[in-house]
């Protein structure tokens, strides 16, 4: 079947827009119709170059990992799904049965990564996409950059049907990751002091995530005082401008919470900034979760002394959420109006502005993008 | 009344074995004959130089932190303890009331940070010893290298009277940063896989306290044969001589765990070190623990990507024991013959004999050594 498509060609270069081929589903797949795909910093990165150490620069490809759709088919042996539901794709699957699934502290199921779905095909080694007559990667297995793509069933969240496609997609990464890095990984609890270094898409997520979890103090911190405005806006109680402190919050962190946070989270991406933000959690047990997704070959570095003290550090993929379970819920809190997305949506486009969107991004522009394939 | 001690008076210099004067203790304060007290490599990190970081290299001043003696005086407003009483002293109070102490993740009871014991002095800002005419001051709010020391009341562990002093001393650190880091810090639950990096005086503790908490597969990573035999005994399941791997035992633990370990200890103190023990845990949640002290102004470099992939980094202080509380229940597990403490003594001497010792453990000879205020 057809389908209009982005397509990456090469490291640099913008997305191509052009019709795709894309075949029938395989065992235990199922043929997508994509109603809406966010845009993340994720394709960005990747497009410049992305990291060498872990995946290949597969061409051509079909980026994208934020949908929101209909199954239109599925194939042998899929039991969980049916023609007609309505599903977020999941760059991070729940196969149910692997170590990862069965332990209820991590989300990162192994089932993609042991079938070899991260290396842009399905399991019989093929991708179900060709262009110009050439096969075209998947990615992350989801490539939402193709109105119509195939999915892993085990990776594809199935959703309440009556919930906005062109919001819920947003799910399917930025808001679940900033929610759930609250929720799941750090587990907050009712009272706690958070502190979010960086309100971009993820970290205004974080805000509100710790807002579900009732922390009682919730503070933003960014250089840009329009990102801290939304960060009040989405649940944060104390806005610190970084740039006020020679960007460095480490210490007005410390002032406001008298010693050190319970939790802070790191959302820039930024190794010093990583390094700011552990350094403004208490001792004994606060703990710091990077989110941001660090430059390739940059590292970290921390006092070991301040790692005796007890303070904690780790990280987070995708909020530590195990999709097809835990995503539904979040679609819940979105609809009962707890969970805030239409506040983050910058703009709808139509798939043939997406290299002009991206251009917004790497300005900083607004918050989130969304393509809508019926535009 | 006089007192028989080891003063330290400059850096790089041994300790001077002399006669000090020790003042009753004031309100809230005990004074202890000691009859044993352990040597601990912070002594010599201390007489060496220290850290001008944390600590001023105050001077005279009577080092020494791991004791076990018995009360013979108690200032005014003692409540919880009376003459006759054994005690172990501890570096980390448990006042029982400040934010720490009511908080079950932490043991860092912040008395006698916020009272400024650490500054050498009691509450009243006077040391209690003197030597030869000048005021001698306390270190770690223990001073063990003496044999009559002041200790404030909510530093000093109570324990049964039958434990004999010169084993159990060695509770009021080494044995007790190692068991706890496993059980109260890293809480290893029965079936767990467990590392540990540098099978030192207090990387054996590590594994002896995985063996306690029933972990399945104990590894022990050390340079030395003879340590990592003694690892064996204490409960090792795995040995690996990290000179068969070029130094570097990640691979190995990988591998002998399916892809990483539970958990992991670092008892070297060596930040590469610190490193390749933070790279041998799981994804997902497998946390590695630091215990070995670094040196001055080194630091740890990490790769973000692991810590985002549920990797996590912290570290211990007393291995996360609540001492008052809990020290006396490794007493018990001592004297039912659960924990090995006479395994690990190397040497008992007379505090004449301190140097020499202090030389010895430099060379990494033996294990643990063992003052006698009775020899």
């Amino acid at each position: 079947m057809k389908s209009k498509a982005a397509i990456f060609e090469a490291i640099g270069k913008p997305l191509i827009v052009d019709e795709i081929e894309v075949d029938d589903p395989g065992p235990g797949e199922c043929l997508v119709k994509l109603e809406a795909t966010g845009l993340c910093h994720t394709e960005i990165w990747y497009m410049g170059g992305g990291d060498n150490v872990d995946y290949e620069q597969l061409s051509p490809r079909i980026l994208g990992h934020e949908g929101g759709g209909v199954v239109v088919k599925c194939g042998a042996g899929v039991t969980s799904l049916q023609e007609g539901d309505h599903v977020v794709p999941l760059y991070i699957s729940e196969c149910g049965t692997c170590p990862e699934c069965r332990d209820p502290n991590t989300n990162l199921c192994s089932y993609l990564d042991d079938k070899g779905y991260y290396e842009g095909a399905m399991l019989d080694g093929r991708p179900r996409f060709r262009w110009r007559g050439r096969s075209a990667y998947h990615f992350m297995g989801t490539s939402t950059f193709s109105q119509y793509t195939v999915v892993p069933e085990v990776a594809l969240a199935k959703i309440r049907p009556d919930a906005p496609l062109n919001r819920v997609c947003l799910l399917g990464c930025a808001i679940t990751t900033g929610v759930g890095a609250a929720l799941w990984t750090a587990r907050v609890r009712p009272g706690d002091s958070v502190a979010v270094f960086g309100c971009g898409p993820i970290g205004l997520n974080v805000v509100q995530g710790a807002r579900l979890a009732l922390a009682e103090k919730i503070i933003a911190v960014d250089l840009k005082p329009e990102r801290l405005q939304k960060a009040k806006e989405l649940g944060a109680t104390h806005l610190i401008d970084a740039r006020k402190h020679g960007g460095n919050a480490t210490a007005a962190v410390k002032s406001l919470t008298g010693g050190g946070a319970d939790f802070i989270f790191e959302a820039t991406g930024n190794t010093h900034v990583m390094r700011q933000a552990f350094e403004a959690v208490r001792y004994g047990g606060g703990k710091c979760v990077l989110i941001g997704v660090a430059k390739t070959g940059e590292e970290v570095s921390l006092v070991p002394r301040m790692l005796i003290a007890g303070r904690q550090l780790t990280g987070t993929a995708f909020g530590g959420c195990k999709g097809r379970t835990q995503l539904p819920w979040l679609v819940n809190w979105y609809m009962d109006g707890r969970l805030k997305i239409d506040a983050l949506v910058t703009k709808e486009i139509p798939l043939t502005q997406i290299n002009e969107a991206f251009a917004w991004m790497k300005q900083d522009q607004g918050y989130r993008y969304i393509v809508r394939y019926d535009m």
